[in-house]
This record gives structure tokens, C-alpha cells and sequence, in this order.
């Protein structure tokens, strides 16, 4: 009476265990040694301010701390998220616009549901290279991923593919911003461009913006939320990227003040989470989170490695589509089939991820968030195999 | 293109709705004399043991241990629960056997999603008065609840309710041990033959047992797991129970060691976390529990506290059907409007949940996990209503 997953979900999952296995057999291989750079794992550690705002909202005098939150999250929590989003992109966001999930992969989920028709094949449009899940969720909603991919060489917004992609069964486009894994981060001109492509659609599909690496960029990089420029537009967040702490499992959906029917669909979105059983992130992470609202993570070092790593990979005759943010690289391959070069690179110690695993083709992502010494034999293996 | 509720889902949340706008009405009446024992909360907070536990595991040294943990969970936490399954149960469960989940109601949509067919009209049987988001989680899976009632004066299994409500297109059923809301704990006599009925099934049906109050009750009494008389059996446990940490997100399925095809099962589970979108509860709390696997609550005041509620409510005139264990009292009404009476209860300021959110008729519950002040005056109002 239990039910196997259908093939096409088999099929999505099998690219991410054929990874796990390189990862058992790499680890069986080199142990500690092994340099994993296929996530974004701080190797140095959390800051000690994160640490320290979790362990201060455990002090907590207040019995009823730790036990249910309402559905949609605690009131100050929101509010103090609504207040920065404010801040951040200029628009009125009301503290009920924010409804807060354990994570990104639930706010995703509840965003995704909420799309789906009750009846009938209905599409969401990736902007790949795209988050590897993606078309996981989508698929076991019983949605259809479609693909639009970004301009090979810039990384940018590629219009003429997304307008080729879009159909009548398009319910809701998504994209990253900053761009994972490419780092890219879209500028306000081009997110106008597709904002009035997507307005001039019958019916305008939702625009799904994910900023879990919203605030990993250097300071004066301007990172313009799809927000500011596109209506029907929901955010996802997940403070588990800037704050280092991606097991806490805590982030957001902000519905855009603009957004038509704003009131009904903020709603939904608190049902959503307890009808698909999300509930709500820890009691004790939406406390902690009230004292890192305004937490950047210091960007300087991660910026000068970013550059140095991809001035030497250029020397060793990769290709680095420019990017500027997140923690990643995603060098471009000629030549090579994406898994058996990542395989290669495993057993000579060091997992990064293929193309593939985000729904493209001809590269890898590699994580800049190593220590140097990790980073250090990340080169020279990249250097043996180039 | 944003899609409302299906009436069917709208149906299942509004009479908890109508409970949150009587809240909300309550509170604005009587403010902080509000005595809301709707739920588990603990009025006199989690005991310190346990916030030291979260404390101690704050303290990690290990800069990856708030990063990501595999799907599935980390192995050192699963292979605790296997080992206290294995001593509580007899079963020889292996840690792969164990699926942290983010909260039992997160377990409980994996397991009900494993259960689905990819086509067809399939039926989850669910044991009431029943733990009142069953139905909902089914509903939005797509799966039809049907329900089969305790006896109505011992709170037993009623075995040919059962039989009666047991169809071709029954893929699993579904209850609590021991019963929320009643407090019966099942005796091993009553699940073998509840096993026994199961099993002569042409296709016997998997049987998912809500185990959330395992270890909330006084300790003489012996809480037998459905697991141990039947292979087919899937348990779903939470900690936030007896830590009194509801808020907190941590739970697990464990997949019978008998149970047929066992490792695709456990597998299976693992995978539906990752693609549902419930990835693990948070690495902290699977860091916390492990100091807390032996944790029970001191049953000895709220065992006491249950027995002389329930003396006063009879003595007032309330029916108080037997019952042992759980935070709960489910006291029987007879001649009132369940929804009625508990707005009548909620004016005077007493909040409770009416029978009808347990998908039952005829009663409420109580909880007993107040402050004695709280409990003093819930009497003094169920007096003046009773």
C-alpha cells in the first residue's frame, strides 16, 4: 500500500544520488582530506553574533517561548521583516505580506501550490541555470517545469527565450536574484524589460523572485528586488545564506504590496503552510532572527576570492561567466561530459557540482566558502585536470 | 493566477477559523486573564533540563553543525531513536529505519503522500474523535478521509466500526496512542485485534501510528506500539510534546523493521522530504535531542491534576469518559450546540476546543497544562455553565 515515486520524480532524483554516491565513494577514498565545495558550508564557522543571538533568545524568561507560533509566523517577527523590506526596496509592505516558513524549500513549496490550478496542465517557467529542486516541486505538485536559459556568454536576462517559453498554461515564472549559480546579479533595466513582457501577457503570470542570496554581494553592488519593478511579484527568502546557518531552517514568502488581491493571497499562504503541513520555522529561530535583521555577512574576503579564483581558473583556460554575488562560480566546460569531469575531480579529492544538476549542461558550480587551504587544492586539482 | 482553496479545504479550515475569531474576541474582552487551555501550551515552561540541552548544543565547536544535515536526518540522532525504539519496543529497528522530520506534521504528510496512488480515488481510514489537520493534509494530498469511532463510552476501539468503514480502496488508517483527545491509552489485546482485522484484508492497509503522546502518561501504564502487533505499521513521534517544546519543529517516522519492502520504505521517506519540501528539522535541535532521548515529563502532577478535574466536572455533571494519559481532558456534552457552548465558555473567558474540530460531535477538550490559577478558574466557569 505504499507507493513508489512516479519516474519522472525517480528520474530528477537520480542526477542528486548519483552525486551522493561520488560523495560516500570520495570520502571513502581521501576521508578528512576530502575538499567538499559543492555546498555552500562555511568552513569558518558561523559569526559569533548569530550564535549569540540564538543562544540570547533562549534565555528567554517568557514560558510560552518555545511552544506554537501562529500560522504565518510570530507578529514582531514579521514586522520587523516587513520593516526592512520597506527600507530595502521602497515599497509599503504590511508585516501580514510576510508570512514565514522554515526555510526556502517550504516558502517555494507553498508559492508553487498556490499557483496550481485545480484542474487542467499548468506551467512554471524556470530561468535556468536554475536551483536543482526546482523541478522537483514542481513535478510532485503535478506542475510542468519549462526552461528559459540566461545569455550564455553574459549571464543575463535572455528576453527572446523567455517570450519563445511562455504559453497560455504559464501560471508563474521563476528566477533567482542573485542568480544561482551564476552569481549574476540582474539589473534594474533588464527586470523592467521583463517585467513589461510578462505585463503584456492575457494574464499575467506570477514572478516568483528567490533572494536567499539577496544579501551576499559586495556593498556597492545594488541588488534590485523584481519587487520593485513587476506587481504580481512573491518573494522567497531564507536567512540561512547570509547568516552561514543553512540548518536553521528559517525564511520567508513576501507577497508584494502591489500584488493584485494582496490581502486573499497573504492568507493563503498562512493556510498553505499548515494545510501542506510547513507549520511555521522554530520558536526559537524566529526570536534569534529579530536581532539579525540588519546582519550582513562581511563580503570582503568572499569578494576578493571570488575575484582572485576566477582570475586563476581563466589562466588555466576555464571559462567564468561574470558574476559578482552569491557564494559560487560557475566555470563553463568545453569538451568535457559534465559528470565524468566532476567524477574526475572527486577522486582526485574534490566534489563540486555539475551542470546538469541545474537543469543545464557544459560546467560546474564550485563554492567559494572553503577554507584557504581547501581552496588552495581546489586549484590545484582544477589545474590537473584543466 | 493565483488559485483560492478547493470549498473542501475552505470547509476543513473555517470552523478552526471560528476558533481563532473567538480567540481573538476573548482576548480583546478579559486580556491577559484569558485562560486558554485550547491547547498543549505549558504555563510553567519547559522544564530547565531541557533549554540547557539546546543551550549545551549551541556551544558546538564544530563550525558545520548549523549547516545542512543529509535528508533523512543526521545519523547520530537517528541511530539514538533507533536505539530507545529498540528498548521501548522490542523491534529491532535500524537507524535507516528512522526519518527525522520537522515536526509530526510533517511526518504525517510524508507518510500520507507515500500512501497515495498515482491515479485513482484511495481512502485513508482515520480513527476519531482524530487530531483535527488529519483530514485537512489528506484533502490537499488528494486522498479521501473516512472515519470510524471510538465507543462512544469506553473510548475503545470499536471493531466493527472499523470493518464497517474499511473499503477496497483503503490504503491506510490512521490513529493516536495513546488517543488524543481522549487520553485512552490502547491495550495490547485491542491493537492485536485490530492487527488481525487488518491483516485478513485482501491487501492489508498500512497502519500509521501517532505516537506524539507516547511518552505522556503516568508510569505504570504500558503504552504498546500498533508496531508491535502489526508489520505493516508506520510510527510518528514529536519531541515538542514531552519537552514541552511544541514550537521547536522535530519529530520522526519510524518504519517498522517488519515492515514489507522495508528499506525502499525508509527510503522512500527520506526522499519525499527533499522533494515535499520538509528537508529536516533544524541541525540544532538534531544536535539537543540527542542529550534528551531518556527525557520523560514528571507525570506525577498532571496525573494527579487530570484525576481531580475529572472528579470535579463528573461532580458538576459533565460526562468524563476513562482516560489516563495525554495533556487532555474530553469531557461529553449533552443537549448544547458544541460550537455554542464553547463561545459561551470563551465569554467568560475560558478557552476550549469543541468536538467538531476533532471531526467527532457531543464534547471538547481541555487541556490540563494551565497554571493551577488557570485551572482553578476554567472550573469556576465550566460550573457556571455546566
Amino acid at each position: 500500500m505504499i507507493e513508489p515515486l512516479s519516474d519522472a520524480l525517480v528520474e530528477l532524483l537520480e542526477t542528486q544520488h548519483r552525486i551522493d554516491r561520488l560523495r560516500g565513494e570520495a570520502i571513502r577514498r581521501v576521508g578528512a582530506g576530502l575538499c567538499d565545495l559543492a555546498y555552500a558550508n562555511p568552513y569558518d564557522g558561523p559569526e559569533p553574533s548569530t550564535v549569540d543571538a540564538i543562544g540570547e533568545a533562549l534565555q528567554t524568561e517568557r514560558t510560552l517561548d518555545l511552544q506554537y507560533t501562529p500560522y504565518g509566523g510570530a507578529t514582531i517577527t514579521r514586522r520587523l521583516v516587513a520593516g526592512k523590506l520597506r527600507t530595502d526596496s521602497g515599497l509599503d509592505y504590511h508585516w501580514r505580506d510576510v508570512v514565514m516558513t522554515p526555510g526556502a524549500m517550504a516558502a517555494l513549496n507553498v508559492v508553487f501550490r498556490a499557483v496550481r490550478p485545480d484542474r487542467g496542465t499548468a506551467e512554471v517557467l524556470m530561468i535556468t541555470p536554475c536551483w536543482l529542486d526546482y523541478p522537483l516541486y514542481l513535478t510532485n505538485l503535478g506542475l510542468r517545469p519549462t526552461v528559459a536559459r540566461v545569455d550564455r556568454e553574459s549571464g543575463r536576462l535572455d528576453l527572446s527565450a523567455v517570450e519563445a517559453a511562455l504559453s497560455d498554461r504559464t501560471r508563474a515564472v521563476i528566477l533567482s536574484q542573485p542568480a544561482n549559480p551564476t552569481g549574476v546579479v540582474y539589473g534594474r533595466e533588464e527586470l523592467e524589460a521583463l517585467a513589461d513582457l510578462l505585463g503584456s501577457r492575457p494574464v499575467p503570470p506570477v514572478l516568483i523572485s528567490d533572494e536567499a542570496h539577496r544579501d551576499v554581494h559586495p556593498p556597492d553592488v545594488e541588488v534590485c528586488s523584481p519587487a520593485e519593478v513587476y506587481e504580481q511579484t512573491c518573494v522567497v527568502y531564507s536567512f540561512g545564506k547570509s547568516l552561514f546557518i543553512q540548518g536553521q531552517r528559517i525564511g520567508y514568502i513576501a507577497v508584494s504590496p502591489r500584488f493584485e488581491g494582496r490581502e486573499e493571497v497573504r492568507d493563503l499562504f498562512a493556510d498553505l503552510c499548515r494545510t501542506m503541513g510547513f507549520c511555521t520555522p522554530t520558536a526559537l529561530m524566529q526570536l534569534a532572527v529579530r536581532k539579525l535583521i540588519e546582519h550582513r555577512p562581511d563580503f570582503s574576503s568572499l569578494g576578493a576570492r571570488r575575484h582572485e579564483f576566477a582570475t586563476r581558473l581563466r589562466e588555466l583556460g576555464y571559462g567564468v561567466p561574470p558574476g559578482e554575488a552569491t557564494f559560487f562560480l560557475y566555470p563553463s566546460l568545453e569538451g568535457h561530459d559534465d559528470l565524468d569531469f566532476c567524477e574526475r575531480l572527486a577522486r582526485r579529492g574534490l566534489l563540486v557540482l555539475p551542470a546538469p544538476l541545474f537543469h543545464d549542461a557544459g560546467g560546474f558550480r564550485i563554492s567559494l566558502t572553503g577554507t584557504s587551504d581547501m581552496m588552495d587544492r581546489a586549484l590545484d586539482v582544477l589545474e590537473a585536470e584543466a
